[in-house]
């Protein structure tokens, strides 16, 4: 049987050693577990990226993976912590919202087990002393039900959707990457095939999709189906972010021409 | 039986591949280790902060886990090589105090034995050429004592300690981690418990311990036990390192009220 | 049998989740990988810079080691996929130069077979689709001429090379590390054993090599053998970049004194 994975997805930076804390946690209890970051860089307290990034990253994994998130202000206040089961992976945090974008889930459960929590619980860093020890159980083959009762009303963040209204899609940056690329909520699925397409972004038009970002000239902006699925709006070699003065929450808006 | 665990703690940076080179030659060593990062993100020659995160990331590990760690100025001088236990943890690094905190050890000895080493030792990167293959036969199993002869005086370097006089407790920061969390070297067993206390930093006075980060309006000004088991001064989702301009050094006091 | 380690250098940073994707489909391939980050911080598709991380580092790795690099500026385009052995050791990556440090290859193949690949390949993170699920397979063993036919003329990039008259080497700087060290591109094996040298760089003379950084007074310029094995201009316990204001490409004369 290949060895169980739980990947991690943070706020805490890396300079700290709280990450290395919550992996000695897992791996004392599951010592086969492989543990993989997926980041530790999430802008702080910042849930929306954090769920993003599962939505984004998660189907990049075998099945039975368990994604532990914290990004948790409410540390210690009596929001809930939860576990749950979507998409054929679990996914391990507390319950404000981290997991909006993998829901609806085949099963929730809130975790009141503290048989399962490390023995003393601190009141302002439960990633190491409720959710680490968590994930290892599940890693380790526990079954979900028994970390606590069933729920049916996980929190959700209400994260922006892209609309249609006749030929006109829109749509907004979500996540801004490192090369500067806006990486929009609109999925490839939403834009129609075989009829042109305009881009529009920071008043500007962008003509058509690209295929790649080496399609334009080094400089030029582009509009592409990145490797989200979603449109993304680049530029070749360049950053389209610092082009456009543009971040999270821009607009932007796709025309579609007429069939004639 | 479970895989040995290695971790690493080092003023490396993660830009550069020393890193990895060390975890290359781990495995070379000892393919069955699970290697964790505590942090490479030391403040350059900073020993005192690497002491501090061994001593609070350590506990978390299970018994056996060797700890690494390589802050290392003084590197092709003189000074010597250890590989400790104490706590049921061994430690390997560079002897300049930074194994301090977790001092005193059930065992120290010199690492005199070249044999253990890489076949070339360079003169300026022990962390790969020394320490790193000596943590892998720890974690393939080699007695310590083979590693060299036993010594009895490894250096300490002065972390500072709080004291107490009458009803007031003088400590000071220690940590600054990266949400700005004040973090002091007063222990949770130092303050009475039952009795009303006033904290003291920067001038500002704090009325009591709360229980979490979430008990305060955001933005205000705490102080509670931290996960380190240590008194913090926190701000509720802001930074009590930036409200106070404080930081390592900053002295702070405990006033206990009488018992009456 | 130990598992097979997987290396990563890219330019992708650690802040998006692009790194942890690639790790997710490497561990689902092949379970038993151990997955070792050399560096994601390599500046935006600068392909020197990897070039070197990787001939430093693979050294420092077991025999058979897959070392997978992705600073890829024409993905999209029509740069070929690579997979080659050189010096017992795997790299697979875009063929634009990445390689170069570590070239003659024993066997270069041209990534060409889809059915390595994951089934939907996007144009614009080869990383992912193309490259980490080849990389699984050869660390499960596959023959590396499955994938795909051989080609004799991997793309190369100049990288500086030293070059000597009479008694003057003459080099420049290719890697800055974190720490302000200068690592140049001179060979310990240029270098004559037995006669004084003088490094000139930046208007400054430095007289002879020193056997480390502890050698000299805080804050002085030294030469000496660095852990590449090559000339490193440094400073003790300082950034030798900073005190010269020299970076990549600086040059360096070292000049031999005459045998008597």
């Amino acid at each position: 049987m290949p060895a169980p994975i739980v990947t991690l997805t943070t706020d805490f930076g890396t300079a700290d050693p709280y990450v290395g804390m919550m992996k000695g946690v897992i791996l004392g209890i599951c010592p086969r577990t492989r543990i993989v970051d997926l980041t530790h860089e999430v802008p702080p307290q910042d849930v929306a990226i954090a769920a993003w990034t599962l939505k984004d990253a998660a189907p990049y994994f075998p099945e039975g993976t368990v994604h532990l998130a914290v990004v948790d202000p409410g540390v210690g206040s009596d929001r809930r912590g939860l576990a749950l089961l979507a998409q054929g992976h679990f996914f391990v945090g507390p319950d404000n919202g981290i997991f909006s974008a993998v829901l609806p889930a085949d099963q929730v459960v809130s975790l009141t087990r503290s048989q399962y929590f490390l023995p003393r619980v601190s009141r302002t860093f439960h990633g190491r002393d409720v959710f680490a020890p968590v994930a290892a159980r599940l890693a380790g083959g526990l079954p979900l039900a028994k970390l606590g009762p069933a729920i049916s009303d996980p929190v959700r963040i209400k994260l922006p959707a892209p609309t249609r209204q006749a030929d006109r899609i829109f749509g907004e940056v979500v996540v801004v990457d490192r090369f500067g690329n806006l990486i929009t909520n609109v999925p490839e699925t939403m834009l129609p095939t075989g009829r042109p397409l305009r881009i529009h972004i920071s008043g500007r038009a962008i003509p058509g999709l690209s295929a790649g970002y080496a399609d334009r000239a080094p400089g030029k902006l582009l509009a592409l189906i990145g490797s989200s699925g979603r449109l993304e709006i680049a530029a070749a070699n360049a950053s389209a972010a610092k082009l456009l003065s543009a971040g999270r929450g821009q607009k932007v808006e796709v025309r579609v021409a007429r069939s004639r």
